[in-house]
């Protein structure tokens, strides 16, 4: 999926929600263990539920790879399922030399046809250029992530450059590979300091988690981390997916995405956007 | 696996020798190609003729990956094939928020009993703790890697401590878990800095990848590198499992195996260890 047709799809929704399906197979609701594969089916029904407000999904791909050949099972059949016009994030945190990250990126792009893969920078350039190399597909570079241990290693100060660590990352990032290709990893957690990363990279889509069980700030990273384009993809997970765990998950996931999505309308709004 | 069993082995093999079942469906020897399982027949022909001298075996998970399900099944049958003495590495590079690492780790050391993961330092201690509640398991934490674009992050000095990103990471690690389930991966293209990174970790094992294929130097990683017990993991793929793509691809890296058995062994000499 190009960036246009990302873009194109945020206007139409009225919505930058991404959900992310990190479905654990000890979590379904009780009524769904006698279906044949009951992670796909939780998964099936979230996705009817939630497609008029989401325009991405994100697949944690250790929920599925946890099951084993069935898990990777659920995955194909999950993301075969949803539909084409919304944007498909295999969130695999995968990096490695070279011609292991060109297997990865052919895994991932040409075998499951994911749109965008997140990708770890720490060993750098060759490990993340052969994800670039497929046309309108994307990598999305952790920078500034949302769990406590971000701050031992990203806020490391450079003494030459007197930058952070994820701020060498996203600055670097940018000469490999234009804003068409790549996004930023922001944990919502990080609201504090959104102005600033938003300026550190002006035109890339950040994926936003954390927001919801995290503890995130979706008014504080929408206000001051839009751009443009809005150029915010902002994912939910547990929030959404267990908003109850009963009969009633389909209604809860629905009502929980519907009331992000009324959030991120205001702010679409308020940046002229719809 | 724990240290004493992995030290008593290479002791008994007079090797510190690991082989990277770097496993490449489209570069098989054409007389497999009959096979049920081709991968797995492979594996487990090449397990046979460097068990010997072998005392770890690492299986990249990308190379599995690739090939999806069945991928998952050759991964499997080969570690359940790899005689249970040998020290097993799932190289994952794996590392995500806590809750997600926890999966990835039962993943790893439940369900396919690994003895090791390789884990990216990137996202800091929640992200690699969970993989330390196995007792007995190991984590295998990247520090300085074999590839090029390990100078564009792993080199940052910090302001603070003057000290470079994977410095840091080497100390803080140590400071997350003990000698006995903590090792780092050091490329061997980083021969030149071996004596310094073991001073930093005097007591922690070192996966050394790339050799051969990569350059890396195998007597300098020795003699500057190996500690009181050894502390070395020096892997070999490529240039073993690919020593020849003929019917004869099992005697080649047969030969391969003894030849850096041989090199090993008399490292092991000048430091008393056999």
């Amino acid at each position: 999926m190009n960036r246009q047709q990302l873009t194109d799809q945020i206007i139409k929704k009225k919505s930058y929600l991404c959900v992310g399906l990190d479905t654990d197979v000890n979590k379904l609701p009780a009524h769904l263990a006698s279906s044949d594969d009951p992670v796909f089916e939780f998964n099936r029904q979230l996705i009817d539920a939630t497609q008029h407000v989401a325009v991405a999904y994100k697949l944690n791909t250790a929920f599925y790879e946890a099951n084993g050949t069935k898990g990777w099972d659920s995955l194909k059949k999950t993301l075969e399922y949803i539909p084409k016009e919304c944007f498909t994030i295999a969130d695999a945190k995968r990096g490695d030399i070279g011609n292991t990250s060109a297997l990865y990126a052919k895994a991932f792009f040409e075998q499951l046809n994911f749109d965008a893969i997140t990708v770890a920078p720490y060993m750098g350039e060759d490990s993340v250029k052969p994800f670039l190399q497929f046309k309108n597909r994307w990598v999305i570079l952790l920078a500034h992530t949302s769990n406590p241990g971000s701050a031992d290693f990203q806020l490391i100060e450079s003494k030459v450059t007197d930058r952070r660590l994820y701020e060498e990352v996203m600055l670097k990032a940018q000469t490999w590979a234009s804003p068409d290709q790549l996004m930023f990893v922001v944990g919502a957690t990080q609201a504090e300091k959104i102005k600033h990363i938003r300026q550190l990279a002006p035109d890339n889509f950040f994926l936003v988690p954390g927001i919801g069980a995290q503890g995130g700030d979706l008014d504080t990273i929408s206000a001051m981390g839009m751009n443009t384009d809005c150029g915010l993809l902002v994912n939910s997970s547990r929030a959404i997916i267990y908003a109850s765990t009963g009969k009633d998950f389909v209604m809860a996931a629905a009502k929980e995405a519907g009331r992000l999505q009324q959030l991120m309308e205001k702010h679409l709004r308020v940046k002229g956007l719809v």
